[in-house]
């Protein structure tokens, strides 16, 4: 009964159910999603993704393709946008679930939002019953499934199909059904990683356009599985040897786990994310310039040293977003290591000079506190040989050290000027509608035609 | 190295490689292909996924859609292609791979050549590179694999990719990344059966997209994994327990599985098959008519007694096909059981009656010899009190038993009629041009616009 319990809660929430806070952290995830999309643009992967979709698709549609400009057939935007915003790794993730959330549910969203005039509500709506329906699927599935399958692909597609059944109006049945075709089209496996090629884009398009294809059929009377994620030939028995069916019902409509998904705030491995604030916190206490610090220590868990420890001379952007000492080098100088600190500076003479005063070192409380909890520690040692320590309980971006919606705007700013996917012009007049999206009555374009 | 040797076979075959007698069964098995997907016109699952193809694809392409009559781009017309020609359980399979190739094959085969202008050696040569790819995929994958998931399904995504990739004109490289991205994609569960839902035709059809999408995206320089079917974080790592990576390659370029494909003549149940034959045989020896046999008994394997025994009164078309009864009643009636005598006759009067005169007994000689050979074995009590035996060795549609070029058109004949997916007159033309292919210069379109 659990994908059953799960279909008719995506099918029957109301805006009215959601609790205002989780109504207003949805709108920051939308706004935070909309930075990362902007960000994919011009980038190859998902430049390729976007020209197969000219290709095979209508020359026009009634959904913003956001890379290009161009419009499109919802599928085709949903599933352009989905690669785009999965491309800068600054998308939002669900520590528990291991799963991405956004950049799955907001395209498909968005694509049937304005393909259908949908409200700002409904728009939000679907979206919660997205987030609620993916992180619980991720949940489920567990480690086993994470080692080998990309989670984001494969609970994706569920999340995907939730967000576009609400959409489309689904009955509990019929998205019970869309849950069928989803899971049986859920895919993405690793193993791109080891020759860093181009998957983890094309993961996140087919999970939202395979989503949105099986709520679509299944509003047309399409049947799929009854039970696709517990049943002995469905996702769990095929994909997964810990799969835990109750965490797929786990306080659905009194937990709200899109209230639990993190924002990154830097441009690199989440590993680097509590010393990099722990470093800030300590400079911004002391008034520190990076010129002032002579030694790094950070403390951390072993997950950490495991991650990052081999990434000892960074050649490339993507390498060194995977080095502590290169990642607080960026932190120390600029304050933050976003996408264009990254691509500017990753080895510039004093980047490197930085680099090479940073060490890790296992701290046993963050160890233990880990995964629950992401602690952040350093030790600085300063020019004028004073021993500071610095330490924060949860990265920014965490619920509990969230975004304000002053740094959402700017983290999203920052990547469009960094992408030139947008003017800043354009990024403040849709960020501004989108901010009062749950008042509009129809979901509009949310950038013009191309500059 | 094997999934590279794979796709360096799969980019580099030539026609001149391929034996005349694989070449003339290529031909074979792309008219009874051709006959399958005609006869789901009509069919409310294939219908659906057309809807879906038209409202979000182009009005019009440069590859034709059978059923409907239209046009669309490569994408959609591959996509619908597959969905139609999996549905009268008509179309081919490979014993060793339980795999079914023509229905993911030769739907991109088509819809690619008909959109690049490619001769009709060069179809026939990507069919065979997709043919050889996908079953030795499904070879690879092994029985933990059929288990759960739908071998057509995950394999036929990259069946579909070395075909798509190999018109393309893909090199070796590009086709290894057309892999790793066909291969991030597979997917298809049998969690549908327990309820009996639509998802047979949606995994062909995503099988067809996903690949085709694949190798349109490594054309255009987007990559892949390397070692999609045997890396630790792959195919095989995800979803079966006993691959085997030896067969990826096994006889490549010697051994044509192609050739090892086997044609479905009765509408029913696989399990029926050798023992229809048999009756066929004694009946025709003998010139008996149904009303000349008192009764029948089938000497059978343990699996035709575990799929087949608990169906004793079979309430739809569907189930009926599972009843050995029922297959035998319409064989010794009609001479055949295709899907206008399930359809008409699967509960009249004479058939139930005969089915009532039908049992099925474990034989040790055709139990030792399943599923290396299918042996049908059949005793006989006429009216007329005499006793008298029946044997194949290879059911009809198996390679040491195929079908004559006349037998193959008379079977798409008969589904397009059953369907009404095209004239006589139509099926005739279109039959005869693919007969003739290999001197076809270009692919033209197959039938004409809706009658």
């Amino acid at each position: 009964m659990t994908t059953a319990s799960l279909a008719r809660f995506a099918a029957e929430l109301r805006f009215e159910d959601i609790p205002t806070p989780v109504v207003r952290r949805a709108e920051d995830l939308l706004v935070d999603w909309f930075g990362s999309a902007i960000a994919g643009h011009g980038t190859r992967p998902v430049e390729t993704i976007a020209a197969f979709a000219r290709a095979m698709g209508p020359a026009e549609g009634a959904s913003e393709v956001l890379v290009g400009r161009g419009t499109s057939s919802p599928y085709f935007a949903a599933m352009v946008n989905a690669a785009a915003s999965h491309v800068a790794e600054q998308d939002d993730v669900h520590n528990g679930s291991v799963f991405h959330p956004a950049t799955v549910v907001f395209p498909v969203a968005l694509a049937w939002a304005q393909a259908l005039g949908a409200s700002g509500q409904q728009l939000l709506t679907a979206a919660v019953a997205g987030y609620e329906v993916g992180i619980r699927v991720g949940e489920f599935l567990g480690r086993s499934h994470y080692k080998v399958f990309h989670t984001t692909g494969t609970a994706g597609t569920l999340a995907a199909a939730a967000t576009a059944g609400h959409l489309l109006g689904l009955d509990a049945v019929r998205m019970q059904h869309a849950f069928g075709s989803a899971g049986t089209q859920a895919a993405g496996l690793w193993e791109f990683l080891r020759t860093a090629a181009d998957s983890k884009q094309l993961h996140t398009a087919h999970a939202a356009a395979a989503g949105l294809m099986a709520a679509s059929l299944a509003r047309d009377g399409f049947t799929g599985a009854a039970q696709i994620l517990e049943g002995s030939q469905g996702m769990a028995a095929g994909m997964s040897s810990d799969a835990d069916a109750r965490k797929l019902t786990d306080g659905l409509g009194t937990r709200w786990a899109l209230a639990e998904t993190s924002f990154k705030y830097h441009a690199s491995c989440r590993h680097t994310h509590p010393a990099a604030d722990a470093l800030l916190a300590v400079m911004q206490a002391h008034d520190l310039r990076a010129d002032d610090i002579a030694e790094v220590q950070t403390q951390v868990h072993q997950g950490a040293i495991d991650v990052l420890g081999p990434v000892v001379d960074p050649a490339t952007v993507h390498q060194s977003k995977f080095s502590m000492g290169t990642v607080l080098a960026l932190v120390a100088r600029f304050g933050q290591a976003g996408l264009a600190e990254f691509d500017a500076h990753f080895r510039d003479d004093a980047t490197r000079a930085f680099h090479d005063r940073v060490r890790m070192a296992l701290d046993a409380e963050v160890d233990a506190a880990y995964p629950r909890r992401w602690i952040g520690k350093v030790t600085v040692r300063t020019r004028d040989g004073r021993v500071l320590e610095g330490r924060v309980d949860e990265p920014k971006g965490d619920p509990g050290n969230t975004l304000s919606r002053d740094e959402i705007t700017a983290k999203a700013l920052r990547l469009a000027a960094f992408s030139g996917g947008a003017s800043e012009a354009e990024m403040r007049d849709a960020i501004g509608a989108l901010w009062r999206v749950a008042d509009a009555a129809k979901v509009g374009r949310l950038l013009g035609a191309q500059a």
